[in-house]
This record gives structure tokens, sequence and C-alpha cells, in this order.
């Protein structure tokens, strides 16, 4: 099977390819470095297991000519679409970019496959599209779908059109909405941000927020291993799974955590104040995983072991604060 | 109050401004003329009451520059973006129309609005965002929003970016979720279609799909009318609301309707076939009007009122058959 997958040497991305290679695909990578790392796959590149093109998705001339096989030229078989921007608090200060490297990028890696006749993708939505959800756990037929941050607002236009494409053109999709998704090889996000504070200054630690924002986080390899699963268990037109834990874990708490991994127990920790780090920020997030448990997929790690092994991970990539 | 309205030279915009005006707006008119008319809003301009910009919304330059009264310089009170591309069925052939005139035309709205300091939006969504629900009446909370074609993803893509601009910079936001508006100055749908069919061969009446498709239909001036209603009567941070009327009309029915007002009782229908009239046609679809008829506004017309109506005020405006 020939995998593509979008964004694969990314964080998200370059775990993903580590599991499809395990079961066999041979993968295709784009990615355009501009958050994503070329070390995170270079092993797979070495072994021949990966075929790398570095591209940028706004660049729909140059992204139709990778949706065939190098070997053989025929279509591949799937698109794991994982390629965006990374950092949802951008929004807030440049509005295009989510807009550009999220709607747009989407879109054009939509009319790629179809030119090229690729009929089945998989993609990273995430639990911002529910926006401030008033049911908890949030499940995947929650309405409306209010999304607060721009990068959620790509997300659903993304998802919307995905979904038009299958009614249009007869692709089949599966749309994965991720909890916070959180492990080895992250590059933003809140334990990054709170280890790199720490190396600044180990005696204090900012907290934006009041720290009672509480959220699901799922383990990156447990995000990677649950896509393959859901994708190959199931066969509708479109298959619509949140991808997280049965739990959250606050700000607070992790706060706390990646103090006692970095070994900054005496920090003391300061609270901007507010009931959200930034304008857009969803303050308590909980996706309802049932059916991803249905299907018989259960996560290695809960939300505080995921946070846990995380700022391990961290910790040991960054350097001890 | 002056009010800027996007599109509001076409079919629905123009019925807008008649109200806006009656109810006494200042208006400005933003469209680009590419399905609106000129003639739709000429007293409007001659009497002075609307200011006409034709500037197109994918130039987020010149659109930056309209958003202030051009009497006083201060930004607008109140948007209304209903501009779009108006043919859904263009997104089967075409792929990149509805994202450039719908989801890029709304960010280009959106981010104007934000740099002019402009606080209110109500936009012009649709009953496509609900793709093929299986609830109905479709209420608005109805979930998951899975549109099947390029123009549902769009106007989805549209309502995301709103209540993100809404969560992020503090915009109020009214959502209208269309269901098929109908009347006269009509330039496109199914009642335009079967009268130019005719004038073509009045022998004969080409139907797409099987003729069941079933859908709800308000009548424009009911449109426009309740939009206003809303917009004055509600004060939410997003205030979401279906249009249209409690009940449907078949397309087997329209045209029969459509052959009486044409005075082509002896026409034979033939029907191409199939549950849908093209690939992401939506084949029934009914809203729920609850929430508009709580808040105190009944349409005048019923679905197959609103056809009939519609019928006859296109034969005057297209000629006799």
């Amino acid at each position: 099977m020939v995998t593509l997958v979008t964004g694969g040497a990314g964080f998200v991305g370059s775990h993903l390819v580590d599991h499809l290679i395990k079961k066999g695909d041979r993968v295709i990578v784009v990615d355009n470095l501009s958050s994503g790392e070329i070390k995170f796959i270079q092993k797979w590149i070495d072994s021949g297991d990966v075929i790398f093109q570095q591209c940028d998705l706004k660049d729909l001339e140059t992204l139709k000519c990778v949706m065939y096989d190098p070997i053989g030229g025929e279509p591949v078989d799937i698109v794991y679409h994982l390629a965006a921007n990374p950092d949802i608090r951008l929004g807030t200060t440049i509005t295009d970019t989510d807009l550009k490297e999220g709607t747009i990028a989407t879109y054009n890696v939509l009319e790629s496959m179809r030119l090229a006749g690729v009929k089945k993708i998989a993609f990273s939505s995430s639990s911002v599209v529910y926006g401030e959800a008033k049911k908890m756990p949030t499940p995947e037929n929650y309405g409306p779908l209010f999304p607060i941050s721009l990068y959620g607002a790509s997300k659903l236009a993304s998802e919307a059109l995905i979904t038009s494409w299958v009614g249009t053109f007869g692709l089949q999709a599966w749309i994965f909405r991720f909890a916070n998704i959180v492990g080895a090889r992250g590059t933003h996000g809140v334990i990054f941000d709170f280890i790199h504070k720490l190396h600044n200054n180990r005696n204090q630690l900012e907290v934006l927020g009041n720290g009672l924002q509480e959220k699901s986080y799922m383990e990156v390899e447990d995000c990677a291993m649950s896509m393959i699963h859901v994708v190959e268990n199931t066969n509708e037109q479109i298959n619509c799974f949140n991808l997280g834990t049965n739990d959250t874990c606050s700000v607070r708490r992790i706060a706390e955590i990646v103090l006692e991994e970095c070994k900054c127990g005496d920090a003391e920790i300061q609270y901007t104040g507010g009931d959200r780090g930034w304008a857009g920020d969803v303050p308590k997030s909980m996706l309802n995983p049932g059916r991803l448990i249905e299907l018989g997929f259960e996560p290695n790690y809960t939300s505080e072991e995921a946070v846990r092994h995380t700022a391990r991970c961290l910790v040991q990539e960054i350097g001890q604060p």
C-alpha cells in the first residue's frame, strides 16, 4: 500500500509515518519543513521506506505532481492530510495563516487528489471545531459547531471541503477530531512552553489564564495508532471519530507535573488570570471517545499519564532547565 | 443607522435593501455585478438612499476602504454579507469558485471589518450546511454538519470564520441558514430554469432527477423581512436562525405549477432519473423554523405559495413561453 502523508515530518505526522512503515506501507512524505523536521524521518529516508517530497501545500501545481507512486506511477492509495499551522494562538495576531495553511491547503490537497484519481483521505481535524461546547464529553454528532479560534475555523472549513468532495466526487473520508496531542518531538503547546519558560527562569513559571482550563490530552503514539486502527476497521463514506482519552487534565496540574519532571519544585507559579489563555482559547474541552473505544481501541495513556510522559520526553529533547 | 450590504444588487440583497431603506437605514451596497444587476437598486441610487460601490470581495485592499460611512467617515454600524456565487451546481465542474467567492470573500469581509472596527455582521448561510440531515425538520443545533456540495462547504467555512471572529475579536454575529429562497428578480434555481427550458421548447420540460426531491421554499421578501426582524430582536454574541417555511414542495409539484403559470399544460414532463438533480444536490431538506416563529415572525407565503408567486413574477420578468 502506498500512503501519502502531508506534514509527515511534523510532530504527529512523523509518529504516524513510524507506524505506517511498521505495518508495511510504502510512504511518501510531503512537507514544507516550516515546523516539521527532517531528522524525525531521516532513518526512514535512509532505509528507503520513505520518499520525501519537500513541497508547500499552498503550491497547487507542484502538489498535483506528487499524488502518484514514483515506482509504477499509479495514484497513491490514501492521503493522510496532517499538514497545518500548529500554533492556535497565532490567529490572534496574524489572521490569514490558518486560511492559507489550513483551508486553502486542504482545498489544494483535495483538488490534486481529484485530478489524480486518489479516492481516500484521512484528515487531522480537532476538538476545537466544537468551540465552547455545552455538552461534555462532546460526541461527534454535537451541534452547533461554532469554533472560536481561527485555527478551529480552518479545521471546520477543511472538514466541510472534505465532505463536499465525498458528496460531489465520490471520495471516501476519515475525519479525526484530535484532543490535545502531546508527546515526544512536540514543537509547541503548553508543556513545551512551560519547559522553555523554566529554561529562561527556573524559579518562576508564568501560566496564561487562571490555570483552571481543563482539557483531554492524548499521547501522540496513541493518536497515530488510533488513526490507523480506525481507517482499517471502518468503511462508511464519511467516518468521523473523536480521538482522545476518557478524562481531562487541568493546566494547573500540568504546571505541577512539569515542575516535578524539571526538578523545579521550588519555582513559584504565577497566573496571568482570566478563564482562558488567550482570545480564542477554549477553557474546557473533553471529547467523548466512545466510538473509538467501541471500535476496539484503548489508548495506552490517560490524560495525566500522557502529560507526564511528554514532560519527560521533552525534558530529554530540550534539556533539563 | 448605516448598513453595508455585500451582494446588495443581487437577488436577495436587493430585496433586503428595499426593506432596510423602508425602515430608515442609510445603505451602502457593495457588489461586483457578477450576478447582481444595478437596475434592482437604481431607484435607491437615484433617490440618494443607496451609495453604490462596485467592488469585488476578492480584492481585500479595496474592500478595506468601503467599511466607512462616506458621510462622516465613521465605520458602518453593521454588515449584511450576502455576496456569493449563487449557483450550487457550478461546483461540480469548477472547484475553486465557492472557495474564492465564498470562503475567501468572507475572510476578506471579516478582516476589513476588524481593521475598520465594525462590530456586527449578518450572514446569509444556507440549509445545505446540514448536508443530508438525518433529522427533519432540521433544527439549528443539528450535528454533524457534513455538507455535500462545494457551495455548502463554503457556507459552513464562512460560518466558522465568523464564529472565530466572534470568539477572537469580539464581533457580534447573526447567521441565517436559508431555505431555498425564491421570488421576483431571481436569476437562478429550479423555477427560473424551468421557465427558460419552456422558452426553448414549450411542449417538453426536462426535470433533473426523479422529481421527488422535496425542499422548503421561502419567498424572498419574507426572507429579507425575517433577517431584519431577527437582527432587531436578538442580542446574543452568536445568533443562528433557520429561515424557512414549515413545509416543503416537491420538484414534481414545482414542474406542475410552472406549467400552469406558463400556460403550457400540455407539455410532457421528462425526468432524467435518480434521487437528485446532480452530484452534491440534497434530495430532501426541511428546516425547522421554530426559533424564527417563536421570535414572532410568520412568513406570508407557504412553500407552495412561494413557488407559485415566484413562477408568476418570473413569467412577467422573462416573458410567457
